[in-house]
């Protein structure tokens, strides 16, 4: 299913992720894209590669590079094809700058129709002092050739999982009771991640990883869809070369709605990205 | 310094925190306000009374009446005086709706330079199923009587504190070592929260709650103004009558920024509010 890794990785700027996200200026604070069927999951094209390209754009349309803070809302179900994202410069200063964008496709009738819209407050990850005083750990995962991926099992899940084949995902085997028929009933989910043409991470990346495991209601006994309806996602540091683990938990089930919060981790123990969803379930 | 208890408690809809958070519609998707001064702390008006202001105004220019998640991009330091909030609909459906607002003040010319934008969903929280299955559980914290407020001491923060007179708030001793000169080191702050005058809690003053704490800072040994950058709020659960527990955490300060991961829970032991904000810090 997955392709096995490369011989030579795909480096940033040249691999499937960049090109499926890159965005084409069509006038200042208009982008064009056509989003791939590429990184779809479920069927629906998966929240984390449409923050990735809201974050591109906002990147060219803002003074800073990289992506502090960003909060999206998600309104309509994207799906591949044409898009188009409108950005609007919120204010600029010296170490942050903010900024609005909105992702839209097309109706029958060729109108636009607004898909996310986000807020998001850029810097120089680059330019931040480097002072750790990090009191969290990184999570217990067992090493990597210990876990396992969707190529390790049947396809557990049903309909298009084309994402699969983008990413290099093993899971805690802690967190796979789902996939054999006995879910835990703790809201956990943990996995070794990176791209499957071996791209490092970077700040875009971070933001596809943060939504790219399954979700933790499979753990908790739940199936079907777990519609993102807002996340937002702290970038704290370019993460070193190097697979990530991303540790994902769910405390507070309730009314059909659940949180997900994740910690993404780099090869060097940095806490490179904080993310907290909420998603809506249904009970069952 | 603060008031004792009122005989008769303030009630929803008609206590300090509906006054000097109410604003009035001058036109669909403009709402008037003179911001108090009665909720600054370091003479800075507090960003939770801000997002309680934003959440009012989206309340009424939406179809539905309670903030499930919210996002605030914090731009410029709000002032007491006059303000304007200017709304939009991004999307209404059936059971959760999105708006837009930002919230302006008027430069020496009178041309309005914006504060705060802020992204949030709407729904009915009276409207959720009562299923629940949290995991996370409430916070140790001592009994009320064993915790302390400013009124148990000198006033330890300089400077105009008029929230302090708005508030109940009685922080847990195991996290008020840096009013003695002793911070812990650790990234806590724990406190009973509630509005002076009795009124109960309810979605709108959960937004205040979730910024109201002293600084986690404080307890890391660092001095000074902690501004937030972002700051979302899911707002789960309608509180029940009575006092309310604020437990907040910071788990990665790192790189002149921190977190702050705050749960707020109610009477009956429901995990009412949970937020991140991403704070600046000046490190010492």
């Amino acid at each position: 299913m997955s392709q096995a890794f490369q011989a030579t990785p795909a480096s940033i700027g040249s691999s499937e992720f960049d090109r499926d996200t890159a965005v084409t200026r069509r006038a200042p604070g208009v982008y064009d894209i056509d989003l791939s069927d590429g990184w779809t999951i479920i069927n629906a094209v998966n929240g984390g590669y449409l923050l990735a390209v809201l974050g591109r754009a906002l990147a060219d349309a803002l003074p800073h590079p990289d992506p502090f803070t960003i909060s999206a809302h998600y309104l309509t179900a994207s799906q591949p094809g044409p898009a188009v994202v409108r950005t609007e410069t919120v204010r600029t200063g010296r170490t942050l700058s903010t900024g609005q964008a909105s992702l839209f496709q097309y109706d029958d009738q060729g109108a636009e129709v607004e898909r996310i819209r986000v807020l998001a407050s850029y810097g120089d990850l680059g330019a931040l002092p480097d002072d750790v005083r990090t009191s969290a750990r990184p999570p217990a995962i067992p090493p990597m050739d210990q876990c396992f991926g969707p190529e390790d099992g049947p396809a557990p899940v049903p309909g298009s999982s084309a994402i699969t084949d983008r990413l290099m995902l093993k899971l805690d085997p802690a967190t796979l009771g789902w996939a054999l028929g006995a879910p835990s009933g703790k809201g956990e989910m943990r996995a070794w991640f990176g791209l499957a043409d071996g791209r490092d991470a970077d700040p875009f990346s971070l933001l596809l990883a943060v939504d790219a495991l399954p979700p933790t209601a499979f753990e908790l006994g739940l199936t079907g869809w777990v519609p993102t309806v807002e996340l937002t996602v702290h970038i704290r540091c370019r993460p070193a070369p190097g697979p990530l683990r991303v540790a994902i938990s769910t405390r507070n089930l309730a009314g059909g709605f659940l949180e997900e919060d994740a910690e993404v981790w780099d090869s060097e123990d940095r806490l490179v990205a904080q993310s907290r969803q909420l998603a809506r379930v249904r009970l069952s």
